[in-house]
């Protein structure tokens, strides 16, 4: 049904595999920064008439990559299509963000709550393989949803918030009502991915926005425990195919450790987080188990120079030091030897303010650099 | 020139001194959720109406004490005082929070920086004399100031910010400004600080409200050396009394190790930090070296019901732990043991929208859960 892949260095760097280079790909790629997605949205109307179109969501998801030698794309969507589906109205305000017509802020609206048919979702799945047939096998192509918790503080908030204050209020004073939704809302997810895997996704992620604004102890129990109820659900392969599973808490650095412990294959960090650091702490040795990593340049350094946006991207890629280089096969699977490795990527969403032409630098900067690590390492004896 | 102190339970906390219960204070303890503090500022007209009016000042500073046995007061003010005094022209428009006429975005801007005429200044030493004065003893005063990488986003910014991006994009773009402005800042809010000391203050606090959003390795070179640079120049001790300095970073949790080598008395925490593991860590052991903690409830949880605070406030003392309890004096020095010591605090200011009856809640819990630890301490053998 689909074109064989011809550039598999991101799926490798996610099963802990060797790469030639380390891959590359950017949160929020297909975005605002770019004129030609401007262009599309105007004639869309408004970002779910983008979103919902078939024809539209391909053209954007493509767009990035029309511009640079990116590894893997991402189907253009949205975390709040599911809570959409689940009945609460969502629509984006411009220069406002997102809102929802039907908040959820009481035990009735909770009550109300049901893993939402799939079919209100059809158009993501259907995005999902029409953008897979548009790559033609150039890269891979991820599909991704919000985690239970960060679906619950818009779906309990309506809208963005800075303190979070009704969310964590149903959570402190209602613990019931918020573990009923968060259940809800990871069997929801899990579905939701996995429609996306059938669909054609070859990798899926997790965004956990709001994880980081949890207190110790919330955040493993109201957060981490659901992440973990997803991935528990989400299916391993797909035709034959390893589908790796990645999960992206901004701001939990500090969790690492327990993070460490989720089934996954990837785990993303934000620029607060030491690469270093956290090879050391869940990256795994070589022929061991572990995570591949993901991240964390800041997204404000490609509002400096270009000279300075390559130091930055080195700082970045030395910070992860020399990748796993190992091509043989392991002799009790038959597989490659796993160790550890790096996807660059941005710490969070890619501003709509940044220069395309920048983007254009980091993407070369990574993928010459992080040669230059191999053939260092290489030449140093182990 | 004023009375003995009554209630030093907080100062001993500060300097890792056993003490008979777990102090509290909470940050923007004098505030919005108090609804003498909205009639006393409806007089004044607004925020800077409040804050440079001694009489006014000192009412506001007072009036939670009033309410709640709280084991400190921390004087009215804001940390946008320091810039002010710079000629960056504040003002507070109200629903939008702080803005600066003249924000700091270019090299001449930079240039013109100059550590500010104290005199300018003088409404604030003028207020932490007068509150110390009708305070009586009662407590220990804490005066404050923002870090230098904190005072910078807002100079940059202009106001608030929710990427900080142009903040950033000086960084990364012109780190000579960025270390230049930084470097004026730190020497700023040193000579702010040590007036404050000299008008009254009993312990200091910075704090580095926006230090969490830089990324691993510019907090560092950024906040954290500058935070540094302040300590370095801070008074020790005033009147033969030693004066506590309070360091508190915002998402700062990540690099406790690192803020534990702060030539400081306290750390702060807000609520994604382990009190455990912060304790483990930079906590010390008794007759060791260490900081004391303070933090780190989620402000969010005075939103829920009195038994539920209470279950959180216990849960955070405990998460720290039995407190020291030694107060035999050091062999060597004559001065009580040092030990592990937590000062209780929220982890980030009270919201406005709290109910003022559940601070009372929390305080209560506060001493009683603390006093009830500390006789199971003893109980148990050593």
């Amino acid at each position: 049904m689909f074109a064989p892949l011809q550039n598999d260095t991101f799926l490798r760097a996610c099963l802990r595999q060797a790469t030639d280079y380390t891959p590359v790909w950017l949160m929020r790629q297909a975005g605002r920064y770019l004129p030609e997605y401007r262009a599309t949205r105007e004639r869309a109307g408004s970002f779910m008439g983008l979103a919902t179109n078939v024809d539209h969501a391909t053209e954007i998801t493509l767009q990035p990559l029309a511009r640079y030698p990116l590894d893997a794309a991402i189907v253009f969507s949205d975390i709040l299509t599911v809570p959409d589906a689940m009945g609460l109205g969502l629509s984006f305000v411009p220069g406002e963000g997102p809102a929802f017509a039907h908040p959820v802020r009481n035990e009735a609206a909770v009550t109300r709550l049901e893993v939402p048919d799939l079919d209100k979702l059809r158009y993501v799945f259907d995005a999902v393989t029409s953008v897979r047939k548009a790559l033609n096998g150039r890269v891979p192509l991820i599909g991704f949803a919000g985690s239970p918790w960060t679906l619950a503080c818009y779906m309990v908030e309506g809208a963005g918030s800075d303190d979070y204050r009704l969310v964590k209020t149903m959570l402190y004073a209602r613990p019931d009502l918020m573990h009923r939704m968060l259940a809800v809302n990871a069997d929801a997810v899990a579905a939701y991915l996995n429609a996306q895997i059938d669909a054609g996704a070859q990798a899926v992620m997790i965004f956990d926005s709001w994880g980081g604004v949890l207190a110790d102890g919330a955040f493993q129990t109201f957060s981490l425990a659901y992440t973990a109820r997803v991935l528990g659900q989400l299916k391993r392969e797909h035709g034959g195919q390893r589908i790796p599973r990645i999960v992206f808490t901004k701001g939990g650095a500090l969790w690492l450790d327990e993070m460490g412990r989720l089934d996954c294959e990837v785990l993303g960090l934000d620029w607060t987080a030491s690469l270093a650091r956290a090879r050391a702490s869940v990256g795994g040795a070589a022929g061991g188990p572990g995570k591949a990593l993901q991240g964390n340049l800041d997204p404000n350094v490609l509002f400096a120079q270009p000279a300075q946006i390559r130091a930055e991207v080195a700082r970045v890629l030395d910070s992860f030091g020399a990748p796993h280089v190992d091509r043989s096969p392991d002799p009790a699977t038959g597989l490659p030897v796993a160790g550890p490795t790096h996807i660059f990527n941005l710490g969070h969403g890619i501003s709509q303010h940044t220069p395309p032409e920048h983007v254009a630098v980091l993407v070369d900067a990574v993928h010459a650099h992080s040669r230059q690590l191999r053939r260092q390492g290489a030449a140093r004896p182990a």
